[in-house]
């Protein structure tokens, strides 16, 4: 023990490909893990899910501790059974959701006390009690618990807020059960101060975790800034464990951070962009609300293997967004986490194939082409 | 020609099992057709709706027609493309959705002009338009153009209503474009009134279509009121020929219908009740909602091969309803169609094997029992 490993195997400059070993299975990395926050993938079956191709898939802490609660995921068999999803799942820590509540949360140096933005009850998590919910929801990896700052904020306090992130990270893994095959993860913090992100880096090897995550970038600070503070900190991280950025991003960001060594990512934008008739594709971005669609008998994506683009027009998408029907959303999540899943493996085979650089500008020539004319 | 057909394979008392032939397909009969009011049955891909075992759906023509437009649904190919439905496809004529906008539609022996719900543009509906749009949809059945008169009424409105209805299916039949294996059905009109209904037969017999409806049924007069108006009316009706009860019902409503010799039948309950968290089941209704299901690890049915029971506690489905998930409404609606499509199913097979008295006294004793407990 523990089976819990990252399996280098191939490199292309700073990108790696390799196998996330876990207690409930094995995901090909780089790998992008769909957000089903409240124990469900929005729109979608975990059928739909797995014909995606997504290997791993993340829950939200905060989330599922107001509803239906931990402890009763627990009593219910835990977050695989209750989901229908026996594969890997990572779960944050409820961090960044509670930072995000603003005047309904109060933080000290042992926690934060909030309340719920659906019933107003007030609840608190600390480092403890946040790994314990994880355990509870039986997730494959856990994350710290960490207090992530708005950007832009003065050194002074990034740099505090690293520092009590990095005592509770320590607090974290003292209260994190190890069991074979799962994980807990630490995550950098210090805004995009280079000096602040070494640090963090030091203080969390010096605990040791079975994964490194980058926490507190895409939050408004810019791809190039992000690209640059991933460029300062990935070197640092331990080369033998795998990689995560945090909340990110678009195709173009992904692209960018495997190419400066990330491993994992998950993101909200394939599924709320599919709730709002946003598609992402090898040409871009398009709005299925736009009246130009609304006669053009062409697929959204031509060899696209999803079930929007195998059984429909794009006429009948801009239809079902135009009319609010549930199935618009349904199909066009379905498309996009597809997209998301297929950009993966394309850079995965990249990689493998030690052609990484010539599929980065294939696929950004085709981003900047834009929608071919019917 | 005519490749439409209905052809006869076992009868039980009244009932009838048979099987529809059309160009778009065989349909077993008696059967149950999803609502697909606005070219998608709301909340389910069209593959899912196929895994039901549904073997027909319906189409609104006065939603279609609105929105995309009947043109529009042409120019793509018909409404089997653009929906992704190849099998046969039955159009309501506007008719009884028309005449539901009560102060923005105004009558006359013609048609019906009225004010769309969606933005307010004048639009007119009479026989030969709403016969051209079901062409222009490419429907595999045509309804023809009816008035269907608020009930209760006075005996000499419901006779008015229903010759009006006549001479518009007289004009509905000469705007008909017989193709091979396509139909065309009439709607027997004329309340709860037995000699209204009686001679709206005759008048629908004498101009000869390939089925016949009942209409201006299940609008508020209690399934004792509607049993006995299908006593009296059924039997008028050619033997030869597919029988469609419109709008109807609930399971135990459909029984008792097929027991009266009704061979089809459509309803939006199945579909609108899944969105809403009632579930249809072997052991009568439930709500997912109410809190007793919210530890109960049992699927919501036992034995039923949907998803919803096969995948899922109630305690998870009780969970998307609480958290309004759109996944809530996906995975009932899927089980209650699959109910539906099993209730008919066993009441064929009954029939076939001469036993429909003893099936109809099992569902009846199941829906009466209610939920077993955990």
């Amino acid at each position: 023990m523990n089976g819990f490993r990252w399996q280098p195997e191939a490199t292309d400059g700073a990108a790696r490909a390799g196998h996330l070993h876990t207690a409930h299975g094995v995901v090909a990395t780089p790998t992008f893990m769909p957000v089903g926050t409240a124990g469900t993938v929005k729109a979608m079956t975990m059928d739909s899910v797995r014909s995606t191709g997504a290997g791993i898939v993340l829950g939200n802490t905060y989330h599922l501790m107001l509803r239906p609660g931990a402890e009763r995921v627990q009593a219910l068999g835990g977050l695989h059974r209750f989901m229908d999803w026996p594969g890997p799942i990572l779960t944050d820590s409820g961090g960044f959701q509670v930072m995000s509540l603003g005047a309904l949360r109060k933080l000290d140096s042992d926690g934060v006390t909030f309340q719920s933005h659906i019933d107003g009850s007030r609840h608190r998590l600390t480092p403890e009690r946040s790994t314990e919910i994880q355990h509870m929801l039986d997730a494959t990896i856990t994350m710290c618990f960490d207090e992530c700052p708005a950007l832009p904020a003065e050194t002074d306090a990034i740099a505090a807020s690293m520092r009590l992130s990095m005592r509770w990270a320590a607090r974290s893994r003292e209260a994190f059960v190890a069991r074979d095959g799962y994980a807990q993860y630490g995550i950098v913090q210090g805004g995009t101060e280079p000096q602040l992100r070494a640090e963090s880096v030091r203080a969390l090897t010096d605990i040791g975790f079975e994964g490194y995550a980058i926490g507190g970038l895409a939050v408004g600070e810019g791809q190039a800034l992000m690209f640059q503070t991933l460029d300062g900190t990935v070197p640092l991280m331990p080369a033998d464990k795998p990689r995560y950025l945090m909340g990110v991003g678009t195709p173009d960001d992904l692209l960018g951070s495997v190419m400066r060594g990330i491993d994992m990512f998950d993101c909200v934008m394939p599924t709320r962009s599919g709730r709002t008739a946003r598609a992402y594709t090898g040409f871009g971005t398009l709005n299925l609300r736009n009246a130009r669609h609304a006669l053009d008998p062409r697929p959204l994506e031509a060899g696209c293997p999803c079930p929007a683009c195998t059984r429909h027009s794009r006429a009948y998408l801009h239809h079902l967004f135009r009319a609010d029907e549930i199935l618009g959303p349904m199909l066009l999540t379905w498309h996009n986490l597809t997209y998301y899943q297929r950009v993966m493996q394309g850079i995965r085979t990249a990689i493998l194939e030690t052609r990484l650089g010539a599929h980065a500008i294939e696929l950004r020539a085709g981003w900047a082409a834009g929608d071919p004319p019917p």
